[in-house]
């Protein structure tokens, strides 16, 4: 199919889309991005790309790295990891305390804040050195050696991460996290400051689009089985408390970040990342929610 | 494939599974099923048939039948449904007041109780004889003039249906039910009496693995739109709190009842129904969950 | 101390006093009432009466009615009525369903509608004819035989009952409800129906003040340790979701309700009424919780 | 009233108690106390003493010092101190961050963990040296210049405050909290590791027995509408989830502590204080609430 064509067709019919979406604004380093910015990357399995308007431009990915700390605690944990973390979606805005303390320290899913601090818990656990040691694995997925973390937007991060701490400190009190919290913190914050390019992390995201096994190095990343899992926790988890939403008019696996970014897959098919600031109430990008809308029901693409 | 051989070899492996599960006993018309059985029907889109067990043994489809009232109130409806009902899963037991009151009268889903019994409100408004034209409506989709409600099962329901009329109740208060409380309430306990086999229940909900059109009677229920939105939300709803997990291991949208049942779809491949009585502590078919996450994984036919 | 020239003060001190309040609305038969009314009567255990403004004019007592219904009931039920609800603050909004579903169906205490539902419950098991005994009672506490439910009030709050329903429902779903929903909920509206004027529900309220002894009949009409028992439950209870505000800054117990009266006791000195229609955000007599603060400054009268 | 009579009484029909309370264990120092101590000591306004038993060996006030912190945040603050914390009773287990998040950051009183960490906060900002100052002001309330803080309680708890910490970050980022986390929640430890006899603390409490003025030396400690307002929220929220269970069966002022005390004051008579390390599953002594009651019962001296 001819992605171009339809990503041309879509981002005419948006052009008169009014976005009343906020850039976010917690951190001042996310503030400073032009909310007008626009971009789309499509890569297939069979090695195709495609795209669309500020596609080569650098964006914080935010959360969206959450899926790829994931996939590397996974693999080093097994099984083991989700006596830590759940797979069930919140029901609840992404970081409240609440469910946490319901659930006595175990966070719902690895997507939500306390969930993913568990995840750099672990890696901070099994990684000789977690912030070099994760921006290698990242970078081997991207096939691209300047992938790097913004020590600027990091730094940001670090300075509001009061409710973090909080989260943090309550998961310690119910023996949940093994390291230092102070360590752990600046790993997360880490994490969430890596940019890339939509086209980088479209090819990033490729290898959970073929099953575990990144089809242009030809390295199998993951297990077949552990790439539909992966998958599966996008499907329920990956959009804070629009996962519903999202699965009801995209219908693909996907996360997204307060970057503005979102990246979705298509088993057997492709990935894709869309990229735009401004974001909705629920802090999910206005214009990437209703791109993809158009994109999946125009190409009869969900997996449903 | 030879689904057969599958589901003998499947079936062997759990021979020696030791089912600790409690088959429901809230009433006591589900609890007199013997707990030792098991079927398992599959309907692929092109007309073939598979069966084990059980197969051909009524049960209570309990809940599954929400599935049918939704697909039959969002045909009606259209998308003003969503109005009074939300996509989003519950992170929370099936039947909490809790996120009901803090969401103001508006259901998280229509599979909860209280998202059923808001569909359930909308059929007794636009049908001229809901319990009739509801069965006729199941009739047409099943292809069989003998499903029928069962008197007995409904009766048990309402005698203890407190809790259920606690939520209509509530709901009203804040102007999400128009009917009248009693009328509302006697009608869903008749929707979540139906009775069928497995073979009749996979038959039923082959629409839903065609892109909304019965491939046997070549009738378009709905359109391919509404059926992938239909399983979207089977995907992200469709357990109660265990939907999370189900994604996870079993991949694919499905509905569970508390008479022991499973149905799930895989899009443009089969409709599937799984029945044993004995739940876990969720309220799902114990060996039903570990009999679909071994088919999955066997046939590597999940949709992630 | 001359009571009369303390009220004389205070109303002049609140002349200028703007009441932002909003007379209670839910019910049509409530808006009725004169925003601007505004009525106080004190009497002493020794016999004495003071009053002010519009004291002899009939009100809606509403949710005060409670502290006699309890009354009746503790005296019936002895300390089995505590099996059945519980004597704690409620830490919620005076009508929540959240609490009393963590509870497993035990309401915090016999004030929030909830657990003046169960006390209800008591009184219909217990009493020969509900309605007529215990307006028997109340006549025989006001020591005046006039006193009468209002068919308007109830059958307008019986219009609009729905919530109460729910929790009723709730309630029975656990066990804690022995009759019949709807007769209870009757009751219940039949019991706040009554209308009384300041001076009768001072006069009322009387042996509270002096230790379960009625000082002008003297009659004991509850032990003098049921009427300290009583008298907790008002100061820790007796405000909805404003107890803790109402000790800090008037230090007695006290019971409110939405047609704007408040009467409050000093054990072993006075009961006294306020009442002014215009209600804060948590329900309470705005004017009414001004001037009981200005008139236990003024007189030093806390219990405190 | 020969009140040590009554103690003897008391004591005497409380040998057949059975206390299946536990020691708290939380931190190893608490553990190591004798569960079979206690003792009681009670000071009139007018100066005289009674005793029983272990009321001369010192035990870890704990929670108790929130009252001394509150009195002198108060002093310090005014009015100003209620923009950062309520007065209304939790309705939550006493560290709850369930109702800190709902009500952005604000606690719902002094007393609950969250609140006397604002206090700490409070007093942090305006001490010179707060922990030298504070034991300064205590020491005066006491007449005894040999009070002073455990660090073996201190350290211990310290080593085990995630917890704590996670309540202040939650607080801080709602910006809630002044200074630097570490240095308050330290604070905060040293506070609830003082160590007094319930001679000593009886002493201490009295100036809020009467009406803000110590008695012995004559010191107008705080006004008397700050000591009533002081003991209003004692009476509200003074023990935990089990105020209104204290109010209803004790009928006075009064706060606790894990530590196993107990004080009590009755505005114009006396304070006590009464201490046995046995807890019951809210947290206060079992003996002491037992003592308690049959004390105020037997001298009929509750405030209602």
């Amino acid at each position: 199919m001819d992605y171009n064509k339809v990503f041309c067709e879509i981002s005419k019919s948006l052009e008169s889309y009014h976005d009343n979406g906020k850039v976010a604004s917690y951190i001042p380093e996310l503030k400073k991005v032009a909310p007008i910015k626009f971009g789309v990357h499509l890569c297939t399995v069979t090695g195709e790309n495609y795209q669309f308007g500020d596609s080569e431009e650098k964006f914080s990915i935010q959360s969206i790295c959450k899926v790829l700390s994931l996939t590397l605690a996974f693999e080093i944990e097994q099984e083991d990891l989700w006596k830590r973390v759940g797979v069930e979606p919140s029901g609840n805005p992404f970081n409240s305390l609440v469910q946490l303390e319901y659930d006595e320290g175990i966070p719902r899913n690895p997507f939500i804040n306390a969930g993913a601090i568990v995840v750099a818990d672990v890696l901070v656990s099994k990684l000789e050195n977690p912030k070099r040691d994760f921006l290698d694995f990242v970078r081997k997925l991207s096939g691209n050696n300047t992938i790097n973390y913004s020590e600027r937007i990091a730094q940001s991060e670090k300075s509001k991460g009061h409710r973090n701490a909080a989260l943090c400190n309550l998961m310690k009190s119910f023996g949940n996290i093994e390291n230092n919290i102070h360590e752990v913190i600046e790993f997360y914050f880490d994490l969430c400051s890596i940019e890339m390019t939509c086209e980088e992390l479209a090819r990033t995201f490729l290898f959970l689009a073929n099953y575990g096994k990144d089809p242009i190095s030809g390295n199998q990343i993951v297990s077949s089985s552990k790439s539909k899992r992966i998958n599966a926790v996008m499907q329920l988890c990956g959009l804070y408390d629009e996962a519903g939403e999202f699965s009801f008019k995209v219908g693909l696996p996907g996360k997204s970040g307060v970057g503005g970014g979102i990246a979705v897959v298509h088993p057997g098919k492709y990935s894709m990342v869309v990229w735009s600031p401004r974001l909705n109430k629920k802090g999910n990008s206005n214009k990437g929610m209703q791109f993809l809308e158009e994109f999946t029901s125009y190409t009869e693409s969900s997996i449903f």
